[in-house]
């Protein structure tokens, strides 16, 4: 662990799109996951944030992190809930306190814009996001002591 | 368990929202979670209905269930994603294959929509539920050998 440095984040605009499409390419590349080409992201990340329900966060001089946040009104109130859809830092930016930046910037954009509450889907194995997470005061667990976990559940409609 | 019997699923208009906001009351009230009153909750449904980013189903006679779907575009591709935000059926009709006729009809539609898939949150002592998502497909399983589960994390962006 180096020490911890500021860290510059800011919410992306349409025209830094390329850039955080960018890092969004090379997060599923280095997870062996399908992505569309850095133009096609770009393009898709722009209208998401035309579109206004998308805020997407950089940081770092590279920039070396990004964090893409949805917005939807609520059911049970008159706010916005937040749903963390994708945060990724560079391998060699690791460990330097970005991550955290980025999210507490998530976390104070959240608040500002009166939102109810943030959720996020995070794989077991996922030890360090996990940790920063919960360091940030996330929980994973219901119930009155807590003994319960939460699951994310899904199915593809696709193929079938 | 008493035998299945046909049921008839529909999807909610404006008109229908008075119906779903009641049994989404009763929903929270059975769990001892907060509501607003069903009047508020009938407008609020009616406004994400009419705004287009939400799909009520209701189903049964009474109708004795309801289900609510947001809808929202992906980020790595052109689709639409689906949530299931919830999902209720009156206790007393249980057990007669409410709940999977109305899921039938949300994957119906999500693929009508062209949807690339559906998430939901599931708690992990919520066993009836996790057995209808699973008989339908869903997974909270990740890894090449489904050694590991997703958890929802969450945080409350109020009274901080």
């Amino acid at each position: 662990m180096l020490a911890p440095v500021e860290h510059r984040v800011w919410i992306a605009t349409s025209a830094d799109c390329d850039q955080a499409a960018g890092l969004l390419f090379d997060f599923n590349r280095e997870f062996g996951e399908p992505t569309p080409p850095v133009a096609a992201l770009s393009r898709r990340l722009a209208a998401l944030v035309e579109g206004g329900d998308t805020v997407v966060f950089l940081g770092g001089d590279g920039p070396d992190g990004v964090a893409v946040v949805r917005l939807r009104p609520a059911v049970w109130s008159e706010h916005l809930e937040c749903y963390l859809a994708e945060l990724y830092v560079r391998p060699e930016m690791r460990g330097r306190g970005l991550g955290r930046a980025i999210m507490e910037a998530v976390l104070n954009e959240g608040r500002r814009l009166d939102a109810d509450s943030i959720e996020i889907g995070v794989d077991e194995p996922d030890l360090g996001a996990r940790h920063l997470y919960e360091s940030l005061g996330f929980t994973n667990r219901v119930g009155a002591g807590d003994e319960a976990v939460m699951y994310v559940y899904e199915l593809s409609l696709r193929g079938r």
